[in-house]
This record gives structure tokens, C-alpha cells and sequence, in this order.
């Protein structure tokens, strides 16, 4: 209860040892940190995972909303059910029927974006020391609510064609022979953040095969499974294992992330104790935001919209790949995701993304480093590239001044040598990582 | 992993054995049933805690959200930063300066109603058996997170004038002596939930005073703070303990409780934890939200409304009073609050408030028992009655029909005998709770 020191530099943390223990998984993200550097208009941010929302009509958003109020504003104004509203999860059980998914709209839970679903999924789920198997590499911000809630994750590696069965099972044995409980695969089987890749068709009912076996839950999470290039929208795992699926859908990738309003669609069971942990964590979601999604939904051409963006991110995705093409190093590797926000780039062997990232800031160029990606200090040789956001003039301007770091870059490691490569370079998987060893 | 029985009478949850220990202490609060019960129109409810927002200018809270989407939509719709919109933060420290609080923009965080700053509050500092102090009685939202963290609740009582300070002390002594640590003190200072009383002024610093001594860090939560009767605001303790208090403000109760926008003010380090839990939970509170905040507070005279909806409460409040006088049974008990919502009864000796709600449904009216207040089962011979959200007419009716349910039930018990009286009933602290022992 001392006064703390007033200096910036010098203060102490006169709680430090008050807080839980689960505060000490509670950092910054990379992510978090670049935030304040990619807002600063002379850097090309390939960073962030903003979507572009230039496109929305904000007119018949304002339209939409002015509607809601006069017609609605007391309810819209008022508290709500933990669950969420009953027409907007009616509308949801619409949206998550393009991709094959029959469910009712009482198994469905909306949450403060799919982020506080992964969250109460979690708080549900997972005791300190309790495995979670994430996909190598995986969202950073679920990895971080892993950590927050003290479980330990081990990961199982993407190919080109999502994550590897193989190495899912090899994962689920040696966390069993490790003795410790698994509580669910997370899985982003669309357009994956950050690796840009999609889970084939046979791979999702392989997966499912494995899990049904193994006993283990999936935690199936879908930000951008509607915003694909060239096809139509993948059969969910959810459509094919509705009773081993937890299905977490959002709106921030097709409408507004502002808006913060995704959902948790769980069997039956396990949506009872979601909304139990979502009155216990807000008393309800919020209630005006439900409203303004669902009258967006009943008022707009929400899919002509979502054509739009997709061929909006198409040309931006085009323009990346185009530009690495043209400008990287010949020893740098990538994929060209068939949709979503991201492409993951594999750096000439030697080259470090964390260390060399100051410098690229400098050079007025952002990313993500590959190791925000892993639990376990993977991911050095790696970096996440995000299209979403820059126009294609800009990001093709950012690729020019990433392979121009780059360049400078190896030609310091030509002359004073290279560290050791990372371990996970090669994308093979090699067996339990440190967490559980 | 096997399909769960479909029918809801005899349906099991295949999922039973997996859930983390926490949820164990999920359960549906005796609130949210009731919650069903009340929203039919028969009923008068005088069990929710639902804000009365009929007065709120629909057309100027239109005016302004239009006016937002047209000068800032891309902004408002789109993520924004963990800790909340820098210019809502600003007019957060405006409003808390009504309470006498100086505090700096920087050390707010923005959360999702201020039911989730006691969820992020108890996130970062509770393990599991951490003991967390609450007055007796408390707020049901915040006694169902102590829960869900797995904290143990202490109770310390309050009387007319709030919190009782040797009761205080009283519980810090026994929960030292029995060798666990004290987490916070949880408090309502202003127009208590469900207790309806305010801690004097005097009993604030002496509060202070033994928490400082103590080392136990005071969460005090203050919706009701601007909605005083007869009187100007209350100085906060925050105002004069910045750097042992944590305090937590909402616009639910001042403007909109569907906006789902609270904060915490918290000493610096505290801050920066608080931030962090929330890119965890949420990534960040709802970015539309603080914005439609922020432009109702700058164009409207929010000051004047909240003087209004102090007039339609004090209305409600004497209305409930003079009713409770006209028609309740002599031996009944109850506080004439000095604003808020709520009046906290003291039954006849020997009369269950839980046991009797079926059969005060029944004749149509709804109320609170008062053990969801207590986190041990006390309690019994209290109920909460909220004069917020219906008219004075309707309360009085309510009333009248209560009194009927009542004096019902005291004929009953004086025909075939009545049970044990609660222990609590008498207000004085009587050591240690089962929590402890």
C-alpha cells in the first residue's frame, strides 16, 4: 500500500507479489507491441490483422441502427440474456449454413468476438496444467489465453494442406504417455492464421476419426471461412462431428470487428456452462451490438457484400504474392492462401525475424515474427505477412522495403556468419515439445 | 464423444468428467431464473435490477451514433486498443471528478460493464482459496465470480451506515489467524446492492485507515454513485486512497446498460494487468460502444439527465416505501435508501424468503431472496425489493400482493409452527464464516 515511485523509469510494482499465478502468463504480445508501431503513417504495416472495412455502407449501417433505435431502442438500450439475443443467433444458425452446418439456434452463445469464446471455452475447460493441442503455428491470441489460463500447449504441425494427421496423433500419444489430460484441439481449419493454409475435406474427416478415438474435443475456430478466392465456402468439421465440435464463428472478418460480436455454437451441454461463464464474465454480451448485427443481416446484401471483400482481398493477396515474387531473396518460401489475411513466409536458413525486425521497423516496413506463433520459442526462421490491410500500391511497397532489409541482412550474415537454424525449420514434426518434457 | 441423449428430462453430459474444477462453482444464480419469471407482463417484478431507460432521449442517442458513423465510422467499427478509446478515458476521469476522484486518463481501462472489471479484477490478482472480503450482503454478480475463481468468500457486515468497521477488522483477524490471504475487500459504498444503505463518510476513512494498516487492497464498485436522492454525490474512497483502491465505475445505470460500458480506475502497475486480461478476454471492449459513449456524453446534457432519472428513482422509492408501510405485515423491517435501487426487507421471524417465492409467483409478484446475497447460506430472512424499473403504481400493487403472499404464509406458520431463524438475522458479525472453518 506504499506509494509507488512516480518516475516512469524507476517504478516499482508495489503489488507485484500480490497478483495470481496465472498473471505471470500474462505478457505482451508481439503483437501488442507493434500495434504503436503500425500506426505510425510512414510504416507499411504488414503486421496487423485489421480487416479493411473502407468498403462497408456506412449508410445503411447508419440507417440500420437509427432504424433499430426507433423501433427497438429500449430493448436495444436494456440488459439482455447471457446467451444472447434469439434473432441474431437465428441469423447465425443462416450464416453457419453455408458452410454445411445444421444446428439449432439454442446451441448457439454469442460472446464479445470469437476471442471471449475462446476464452469461456477455456475458463470451462482448462485447470492449470491441462494440454491444449494447437496446430505449429497457431493464433497468437488463443495461444495467449492458453497461457493466461495455465495450460500447456503442445503443437502438432500444418502442411500445405492444414494440420497433419500424423502428427496429431503422435501429439495425442505423447501427451497420454506423458500422463497429463488433454481438453481439446484448437484448430483454425480455414485460410489459418497465420499460416495461410486450409485443411483438405479428407483431412477434416481424418481428424475427426482421430478425435473420436482419442476422446478428444475440437475447438474449431472460423474467423475467415467465408472469405475464400476461388471457391465456395469448406464443409465445417462442426457439419460432420456435431457432438465433438466447438464451433466459434465472428463477425469481425465479414462485418465489423468494432462490433465485437462473435458466437460459440457447443453441444448442448457444454453451451449451458458457456453461458453460465458469460453471465459470470459480463451479465450479457452487448445487447445493442446483437441488435445492430441482426438488423445489418436482415437490412443488407451481407453476401454481396462479403463478394466484394473477397475479391477486394483477392487483388490484395495477388499484389503480395506478386511482389515477393519479384522482389524477395530466391531462398525465401510461401504459400499463396487460397483466402483469408495472411500469407507465412519462410526466411532464408540463419535469418532471425525477431532480431531483424528493429531494423525493418527503421526501414519503415511491420510483420509479425514467427516465434508469436509457437508456445514453445519456435518459429525464429518464420515472419506472418498480412494483405488485409495496406491497398496494393502500398503493399507492394512494403515488400520492397522487406526485401531490402532482408538483402542487407543476409549480406551482415555472409560476412560475420550465421547463428544455428531453428529447431522446427524443415516442417516435420518433431515429437513433444518442451512443455511437456 | 458419444451423441448425448436427446431428450431434456433425461439428457447427460458427456462432457461431465472434463470440466475444469472451476466450473463446478458455475451455477445458475437464483437472478437469472427469476429473470424468466419477471419478463412476463402479469407479474410485477420487484426481483430485477434492470435500469429504467424509458426517459433516455432516443433521438438524440440516434443523432449522435449517426453523426459518429459519418465523421468516425471506419474508426468506430473497426479493433481498437485493449485499454480503451483515449477520449472516452478523458470524460471517465470527468465524471469520477463528480466523486471527488483526480485520476489520470492513463490509469482507466475500459471494460465490457463493469461486471467484467470485477472478472478481470479477480483474473489477475485471485488463485484458488485466495479470500476475497465482501460485505454481508453482497452483490449477487460479484459473489458468482468470486465463485467462479474458486475464491473463498468472507462476509463482514453491514448496518445503517455501511460497512462496519470493527466487523472489518473482525474478518481480516480470522482469516489471518487461519492463515489465508486476503485478495481485496469487495464493496458497494453507495446505495448498496441489495443492502440499499451508504457508508458515511466517516466509516470511509476508517475503512481506508484499516486496510492500509492491513495491507489489503479495497475493489470498490460504484454504479449507483451519481443516483443520490436528496444529496450531491459522495466523496469516493478512491478520492482518498489512490493508491490502495481499485474502483469501478459504469454508464449502465447512468445511460445504458445494452452499451455493456464500464471501467477501472487502478494504481498504474494494476492498470497495466488489467490491460493485458483484457486483450486476453475480448482482444479489446467494443470499439462502437466507446465511441457512442463518448459522443452521447459530449452532446448531450447527461449531467440533466441523470437528474431526471433521480427524480423518476426518489418517486419510485417513496412509492415503494409508502406502500410497505400501508400494507406490510408490522413485524417486517426495511431501509428507506437515499437512492439506487433497491430496499433491503427483514422478514417476520421464522419466514423463508426462498421458501415462499413459488408462492408469491403464483399471486404475481417477484422479488430476491436473500440468500443469493450471501456466499454461505445466510440470508433466509431477507429479500431484496428493486423500485427501479416498474411505476408506482405497479409497485404499490406488487406490494399489496406481497403482503398478501406474507401474511399468508405467517398464518401457515402460526397454524403449524415456524422453523429456526436464520442465524444472521440481527446484524452482528459472529466470526468466521463455514468458508474458513
Amino acid at each position: 500500500m506504499d506509494t509507488p515511485a512516480r518516475t516512469q523509469s524507476t517504478r516499482l510494482d508495489p503489488y507485484v507479489d500480490r497478483y495470481a499465478a496465472r498473471t505471470a502468463g500474462m505478457t505482451a504480445s508481439e503483437i501488442r507491441a507493434l500495434f504503436a508501431v503500425a500506426s505510425r503513417p510512414e510504416v507499411v504495416s504488414l503486421a496487423g490483422g485489421m480487416p479493411n472495412i473502407s468498403g462497408l455502407p456506412l449508410d445503411v449501417v447508419g440507417e440500420a441502427i437509427s432504424g433499430l433505435l426507433r423501433d427497438n431502442g429500449p430493448m436495444a438500450l436494456q440488459y439482455s440474456s447471457g446467451q444472447g439475443e434469439p434473432e441474431l443467433r437465428e441469423q447465425i444458425t443462416e450464416v453457419m449454413r453455408l458452410e454445411g452446418i445444421n444446428a439449432h439456434p439454442d446451441d448457439v452463445v454469442v460472446t464479445v468476438g470469437s476471442q471471449q469464446a475462446v476464452d469461456l471455452v477455456t475458463r470451462v475447460f482448462c485447470d492449470p496444467g491441462d494440454v491444449v493441442i494447437c496446430e505449429a503455428p497457431s493464433y497468437v491470441g488463443a495461444l495467449g489465453v492458453f497461457k493466461a489460463y495455465q495450460c500447456d500447449v503442445v503443437h502438432a504441425e500444418v502442411d500445405a494442406d492444414g494440420l497433419v494427421p500424423e502428427a496429431l496423433r503422435q501429439a495425442i500419444a505423447a501427451v497420454k504417455a506423458a500422463g497429463k489430460r488433454i481438453k481439446f484441439l484448437y484448430t483454425i481449419p480455414n485460410f489459418h492464421n497465420p499460416a495461410g493454409v486450409t485443411m483438405t475435406a479428407e483431412r477434416r474427416l481424418e481428424v475427426i476419426d482421430i478425435c473420436r478415438r482419442e476422446g478428444v474435443l475440437v475447438l474449431e475456430d472460423n474467423p475467415y471461412g467465408l472469405l475464400g478466392f476461388d471457391q465456395e465456402p469448406m464443409r465445417a468439421i462442426r457439419a460432420d462431428a456435431p457432438d465433438g465440435v466447438i464451433y466459434l464463428g465472428s463477425f469481425s472478418k465479414t462485418f465489423s470487428p468494432g462490433m465485437r460480436v462473435g458466437w460459440a455454437l457447443a453441444p448442448h451441454s457444454v453451451r449451458e456452462k458457456l453461458v453460465l461463464a458469460q453471465e459470470s464474465a459480463t451479465l450479457c454480451p452487448p445487447t445493442f451490438n446483437q441488435f445492430a448485427v441482426s438488423a445489418y443481416l436482415r437490412e443488407h446484401d451481407w453476401q454481396g457484400q462479403i463478394k466484394q471483400m473477397r475479391e477486394m482481398y483477392r487483388e490484395r493477396r495477388d499484389a503480395m504474392n506478386e511482389a515477393l515474387h519479384d522482389l524477395m531473396p530466391a531462398s525465401c518460401e510461401w504459400n499463396v492462401p487460397a483466402g483469408g489475411f495472411f500469407v507465412w513466409l519462410k526466411l532464408p536458413p540463419g535469418v532471425d525475424a525477431k532480431g531483424m525486425l528493429p531494423r525493418a521497423v527503421t526501414a519503415r516496413v511491420a510483420y509479425v515474427p514467427g516465434t508469436a506463433f509457437f508456445a514453445d520459442g519456435f518459429g525464429t526462421g518464420y515472419m506472418r505477412l498480412s494483405f488485409c490491410y495496406p491497398t496494393p500500391e502500398r503493399i507492394r511497397e512494403g515488400v520492397r522495403r522487406l526485401a531490402g532489409v532482408l538483402e542487407a541482412e543476409m549480406e551482415l550474415r555472409e560476412t560475420f556468419g550465421a547463428s544455428a537454424p531453428p529447431r522446427r525449420i524443415g516442417g516435420g514434426y518433431d515429437g513433444p515439445t518442451s512443455d511437456l518434457t
